[in-house]
């Protein structure tokens, strides 16, 4: 028998987990890369650009000969189609012909189309050469403005401060930051530390021109102009998803639909990372993840499955987690914010508590803030969002696991946190426990109540 | 309807948690603590001696007034008696009546019938007078012999070690440390960091006989006399069952047996923390868990229980952490070693991995180094050490919870991780994922052998 041939079109985290996940799964395919950019890991950008990364092992050099090592061809160029009856991919000079066909290709970051857009000086946060031009800008530049307050651009605001020497300006068109990925009881306290540290928030309006003449000098923000010798927009990606729709796979509002193996809508074409749209593990709607956690492990199973495994996906929560540099605060989440799960009109509740980190008379001991977030119908945590100066991951990965393995809320109160005064808080004092024995409670309540007076058993709150 | 009487017996956390659940969950109960001594902090102990915690939180001093503020009356008594049949526990003055009764006598230290233990200078670490006289004889002593090197004897050796200025003996009678938590593989670790600290670890051979007239001078170990100023015993601790024994109460080897709602041989009476034997969440069998976090935990279910709730304990899983304050790393556990599994006739593989503890680029990344144990026939993890300087707690959290859920590995393949260079390594380097994956891996050409030659399928290792 012949062996396989898997191509892979794309090579950024989500191309690179797929390769060495199919060449794991099978020693003799032929496993091609084809992509015109080299992977970058992305998440390193913020601490680039503030300077507290300062090697180059962000940049991924050592993926070609990782690939040569692996026995993975890789083909520095542009995929200009798919030929799905042929199965066939298309460069410019040459065609490279599949069994199954992996896309990933990616995102593209937004930038809205406003007058000035293309100045010199305004950035967007995306590729290695991103990454540099910016920092290069950044040695002549006295003052910086963020246009968007997701994570990318309150992480960059904060690396940047950390470095010093910098006016920090975010202009954000929702009411406040983090408005996706948090609820305001949490983004107002991050809110608030931002602009302790002298970081001007303006929230509520959008940018709407880039003034200069080839440099950009300021930009127009409501009626008030501001000043700034360098623009970073962080707004959001959008998927490519060019190659497919061109190909006739099917593609969905979020990017490329896929089923739970990651294949498309044509057999053998598998789609993943940035450019596929995902499904929430909580309710299967089409979820957006955009995060390089998803992209590896959707690279992971297509790769398998290309390889001839059989692995499923099951849905994306968007568990994250930042460091603020300044601060030196790990903020982090994970499923729904309560904001979110009332469009979908869920049953929920928020809970805020806070603890220290450590026992109270153990030196150091910081403090936790957590919000956790609950569906009184299905008696589940549904989302948590936290900010600590330490033990925010462990936790969000914690309730991650809680809400995949569809854990009741009930069976979260017995949760055996490992105690130790120098790491943990007392397990009745923990921020997150406290909350999960008031998630619990209430639902009990409420439930009672239902039985007792045949009420819907909707909180007032 | 009269409210319902509830005495406890005991007052450290077991008896503390439970005392606070009942109040929680029923408003009007008459609730009683009776305890001859104040509660503590026992975890805390190892840090109070090495100095690094300075203030008096440990000993809880606090209690009395929180059990005032909740309307629980504290009687500072000894309990000599329980009559089953008149509901009554008996001090020597006076008797409390109750309609449900909780005990929560803790355990006490093991020390071997050995001549010379009585000598002063020697203490085992149990209670607020032990720390407070090891703390006074530390002053003036230039050496120190601790006998066992379970995790309090460890734990001990490192705080005292970071303290400085003495010199630190450990004597184990096993051939390794933490024998019983630990496998070899990251004892050894463990045992090689503590020696190049300037600790003398000797092993594989006991304590016969403490040497000194009044005071102890030296301890006589094998053939050797070995001279110390003070000896601490951290052999174990033995459960107290007298005062259940007598009244007729089931007691099995490790303890008070109870059912899943902590209720004892005799209705209404329930046993929880170091008193009470648990029972393995893996195996069902008896398990000897002494620490605080499942005494908190079984406290708050039977506290829940005697007040009307119904709630369950599923069993322990012994998770715990360390820190060896000297060398800044954590330590942590859960579940059974690969030798316990083995004695159990469980066919079990084990796997053991490290990587750092941030992405490799970002400064300040530390080792994580993690054994992973997985039982082949019900691919289930079931046990996990690991020994890091950051990121150990979350890790070993995150294992637990996993095996509470009952996953199997091939789901764990798929725990997302949040992911942030200066927190996490990425998701592909962590070495509890790699550690998954290979066990994931290992499952399933162990399935596949077995279903394509009808072999056992049992690993050669």
């Amino acid at each position: 028998m012949a062996n396989k041939k898997i191509v892979i079109v794309g090579g950024s985290d989500a191309g690179i987990s797929a390769a060495f996940a199919a060449r794991r799964t099978d020693r003799h395919a032929d496993i091609t890369v084809i992509t015109k950019e080299n992977g970058i890991s992305r998440c390193a950008i913020p601490f680039v650009l503030g300077g507290q990364i300062t090697g180059k092992t962000w940049m991924l050099e050592n993926i070609p000969s990782l690939y040569k090592q692996s026995d993975i061809k890789l083909i520095m160029d542009e995929a200009i189609s798919i030929d799905p009856n042929e199965r066939l991919v298309r460069t410019n000079d040459s065609s490279f012909p599949y069994d199954s066909l992996i896309i990933a290709t990616g995102a593209y970051p937004f930038v809205p189309p406003i007058p000035g857009r293309d100045l010199k000086g305004a950035f967007t946060v995306r590729t290695v050469e991103d990454t540099l031009q910016i920092k290069e800008r950044l040695k002549t530049s006295k003052s910086v403005i963020i246009v968007g307050a997701g994570a990318i651009g309150i992480e960059i605001a904060s690396a940047l401060r950390a470095r010093g020497g910098l006016e920090i300006k975010i202009v954000e068109m929702c009411d406040r930051i983090l408005p996706t990925t948090f609820d305001s009881d949490l983004s107002r306290i991050i809110e608030d530390k931002l602009k302790d540290a002298g970081i001007e928030i303006i929230t509520g309006v959008g940018v709407s021109e880039l003034l200069g003449d080839e440099e950009v000098m300021a930009v127009r923000v409501g009626d008030r102009e501001i000043p700034g010798d360098m623009v970073i927009f962080s707004i959001g990606v959008r998927p490519n998803t060019e190659l497919a729709k061109n190909a006739g796979i099917e593609v969905g509002r979020l990017g490329i639909k896929t089923d739970d193996h990651m294949m498309t809508s044509i057999k053998d074409i598998y789609a993943i990372g940035d450019c596929a749209e995902s499904v929430s593990l909580i309710n299967g709607e089409p979820a957006a993840s955009q995060l390089a956690t998803a992209a590896v492990l959707q690279g992971k199973i297509a790769g398998k499955n290309v390889a001839g495994d059989d692995a499923t996906f099951d849905g994306v929560l968007c568990s994250a987690i930042m460091k603020l540099e300044f601060f030196d605060i790990e903020i982090g989440r994970t499923g729904f914010t309560k904001e979110y799960a009332k469009t979908r009109e869920m049953n929920v509740m928020a809970r805020k508590t806070n603890s220290l980190t450590r026992s109270d008379d153990y030196p150091g001991a910081k403090r936790l803030d957590v919000e956790l977030i609950f569906d009184i119908d299905s008696e589940r945590l549904i989302g948590a969002q936290m900010i600590g100066e330490e033990g925010v991951a462990g936790r969000i990965d914690l309730v991650s696991l809680a809400i995949k393995l569809g854990a009741k809320i009930s069976d979260l109160t017995r949760i055996k946190n490992c105690f130790n005064p120098p790491i943990t808080p007392f397990p009745s004092d923990d921020a997150l426990l406290v909350g999960i024995d008031y998630a619990d409670r209430m639902i009990k309540r409420i439930k009672n109540r239902k039985r007792s007076t045949g009420s819907s058993g909707t909180p007032s709150k």
